[in-house]
């Protein structure tokens, strides 16, 4: 598949980048890696205006056509999915299944919010009606319902090539809401990007989108990152990455004229508690699960359990035993980038190099520059007297933290900063004998479980990927499942509107059929 | 009734104040004006501390006890509505019916939210079933509902004494969602701040609420502000004043160590836009009623209508006429406090001097130093050419801007910055004939309206107070109406929990019987 290494603005392959860099893999005839064009700010300046110009369109499109454009998406990326995850294995080194899945993964995500779409009812249409005898005044009718926010950028994660990247949640949830994208990739996959950006593309001319509703900058430097964020005519931003960079990336869109909002996934360490009768129960098959858990994917996933809590004992000494036994077994990997393996081992060096911390082993080494599974424990007393030990160590490696006590955990508990997922391993009587600890944990994370392990995030309604900070920048949203169109919205309300003049969600007749708050009661009754 | 002078924190009356400063108004006996402690960064400390602590039994607690503190507080405040009432005249210069009516208000306030508590649905419980069989590997349960943010800093406006202040709106919406609230109150009423917060103390402690979920911090200076909005254990911020106040609360919040959300309402000017077929139906009756609108309570709502857009012709100069007419007759009155009165007269002073500006007349002054109504007219040129005209000047003044055609109108509805509300006066020729105007707008206004004035803002489920920045720093929310409880939650989700470690909300049994999404679907019956 040809490779232009151009930006994507719009209908258009435009140039005039700032400079170029290249990809880590080699174009098909072997002639050398792939050259792309660093996007420069007068190119985030062109695909913002045309943006804007497609938003006065695309933002009263009726549902339907953007659910054409979605489905369009989902069958271009499937009608070239072998050359994507060719693509993507040389640029990541994810292994062929994963990529598959990813892909299914990515399409799937695609239908829930089609789905979403075409039933309709996401939009919260309220209608209060009026009362022309109210005392002393008449009483106006009243509607509202959430509208698109308007041009949204979206920044794509490294370890995510297809579902958090540039069809993944973030750009599917703001195109599904009505927002334009304009989407920095990941120089980590740049040619994979080029890609996925072509379907889209693609997907836009055939349905008939306005030219400029997605556009796809290609980058190594920060420079079109940050002239992204500071935009006039950018209203929203989605991330998912690094703390530093979300969080450099929030600095600047709060210190604007107009600050917007920011939706920043920044990655967790997603402490596990194992609790004394769970691992009395199974501490065997407890450490079995975790083991693979966190070395599943080379340790690279956001939800990956980097922190183990538990109590002094017997049991729990039985459990370190089984862990370190089963990590023994697990098989290290390339990493997604040189930089990230870089950081991955300068983070076991500090890890090893603390007078705190003793090594429970390491995995198997399957060749040079693949990284190597690790696990270090650490007294609770000791954990607490270094707030960086709740650090993230992006990797397959573990911190197992052993409380002296009850009192302990729930003090450790009680000092976590904010995660994505928290999950507690319980039997019957844990879950009797522990509820404070069930209580604060609530306060540290978007998702809690019981007995399951943290990665493996399911696409759906009830889904909750996103947490207190620093896990996130804004709690109170997802960058998974249904609930992600939320954040690329805001309430408008129509007071004494003629019906012709209210979008169809708000009409008495309720044409959509939609689920509507009408005085207060949830119906989908047409409106007297 | 007594005055004490001192903070509220919790139960307890609270010294250790970094000073005093004195009230507006004179004791009963008419010994002075009353003393209050200036609220110190140690009075923030412990009442931050204390409502920490009481979130830990509020966050839990069923709705239906949060039900009983909001209806006490309702009963408490209706029971010494006389003194009250007498006290807020004294100190905010409004009349008796309106600060009566404003009591009303905030007692029917309450009692939306209560009502929506009992209904209970408005946590957005969500439930995804497990599905054991599916393959590659079993779907687990997954539910999620809102739940808390945490303690909540609420900062009250100086117009609303009652509805906008102390168990205002933004406290009591915190309060129903389950988060604990340390109030700053408005130094121009600090006499009617403790009166009320005594109100709720009172019933915290008639309905065993545990000790700090409500704390008041009195204060003339910036000092307890800045301490409440930087102090870690505080995790969101309401706030309606000034744009300066509201953007200094904003920039000290994003720029702690963990970022808080900030929901500050800043008031705006509210355009509205007289299309020419309804000038030329009813230039007359159009003129009288925003007229009336604009002076209404002294011109002090922040969505009174400050700009008046119209494009020029015969019609337009009747309106004018008739609006100076009928201005000349509107009467000034006494501002909401002294420093008030001194913004108005300096805003009007600048607008005198403006070399493009005429004036359209002035109403009648009823004594010294009281507000006199006042507007001016601009041609959409000189409009164009100087952004500062968009600025509001709280209090009784219009500007009128005479658009040379259609097109200088929509481009200056493009120009307008955000806004709360924004009005468009219309007959059946203007709404066929203007499309794009309305297009814009909606991308311009929390709140839209045809034919209404937009004083007099509707208590109600589909009310949207909020617009995109500068009259909000949070688009996405609304300070009036049952969506306000929105501000303060965040979801949280749970899975594979046993039934008895869910809340209420979420067990299979349904036993609030609550609509919850249930596989994508709305339902109120128990899941099988």
């Amino acid at each position: 598949m040809k490779i232009t290494g151009k930006q994507i603005i719009g209908y258009a392959k435009t140039t005039g980048g700032s400079g170029t860099f290249k990809s880590s893999i080699v174009t098909e005839d072997n002639s050398g890696p792939y050259t792309f064009d660093e996007g420069s700010i007068a190119n985030v300046d062109e695909a913002a205006k045309k943006a804007t110009s497609a938003f006065k369109t695309y933002k009263i499109l009726p549902a339907a056509d953007r659910v054409k454009f979605l489905e369009t998406i989902a069958t271009e990326i499937n009608s070239i999915r072998e050359a994507l995850v060719a693509i993507a294995m040389k640029e990541t080194h994810l292994p062929q299944p994963r990529l598959n899945g990813e892909v299914d993964r990515t399409i799937n995500q695609i239908n829930l919010f089609v789905n979403l779409l075409k039933e309709g009812s996401w939009v919260n249409a309220i209608i209060d009606r009026a009362n022309p005898q109210r005392q002393p005044l008449p009483k106006p009718h009243i509607c509202q319902m959430l509208r698109p926010l308007g041009v949204t950028a979206v920044f794509g994660a490294s370890n995510f090539p297809f579902a958090f990247s540039v069809a993944g949640g973030d750009t599917i949830s703001a195109l599904a809401a009505g927002c334009p994208v304009v989407y920095k990739a990941h120089y980590g996959h740049p040619v994979t990007s080029e890609l996925v950006g072509n379907c889209i593309a693609e997907a836009a001319r055939k349905t008939g989108m306005p030219d400029g509703v997605f556009s796809l900058i290609q980058g190594q430097t920060t420079e079109s990152g940050k002239a992204l964020v500071t935009h006039p005519l950018i209203k929203a931003v989605g991330f998912t990455g690094s703390l530093a960079g979300g969080r450099a990336l929030f600095d600047l869109a709060v210190k604007r004229d107009e600050p917007i909002p920011v939706y920043a996934e920044m990655g967790s360490v997603n402490p596990v508690f194992l609790l004394p009768g769970m691992l009395k129960e199974d501490a065997i098959g407890v450490a079995k699960s975790l083991v693979a858990s966190n070395t599943a994917g080379v340790g690279q996933f956001c939800t990956n359990p980097g922190i183990l809590l538990m109590i002094k004992g017997a049991d729990t000494d039985q459990f370190l035993t089984q862990y370190a036994a089963s990590l023994a077994d697990a098989a290290g990997g390339s990493m997604l980038t040189a930089s990230i393996y870089d950081a991955y081992c300068q983070g076991i060096s500090k890890l090893k190099s603390s007078p705190t911390l003793k090594s429970l082993g390491t995995g198997v080494s399957d060749g040079e520059n693949k990284a190597l599974p690790n696990a270090f424990k650490v007294s609770g007393a000791d954990f607490l007297k270094d707030k960086a030990l709740f650090e993230e160590h992006f990797g397959p490696v573990a911190l197992h933290v052993i409380a002296e006590n009850a009192d302990q955990l729930l003090e450790i508990a009680e000092q976590t900063p904010g995660q994505l997922t928290t999950s507690i391993w319980a039997n019957q009587d844990d879950v009797a004998g522990f509820k404070d600890l069930f209580d604060i944990l609530q306060e540290k994370a978007g998702r809690l479980m019981i007995n399951n392990v943290p990665t493996g995030v399911e696409v759906t309604h009830a889904m909750q990927h996103g947490g207190p900070y620093p896990a996130t920048t804004d709690s109170r949203s997802t960058s998974v499942g249904s609930q992600a169109i939320y954040r690329f919205v805001r309430p408008v309300c129509y007071q004494n509107f003629p019906q012709q003049l209210l979008p169809a969600e708000l009409q008495n007749d309720n044409p959509l059929k939609i689920w509507r708050k009408v005085d207060g009661e949830l119906t989908k009754d047409k409106v007297a």
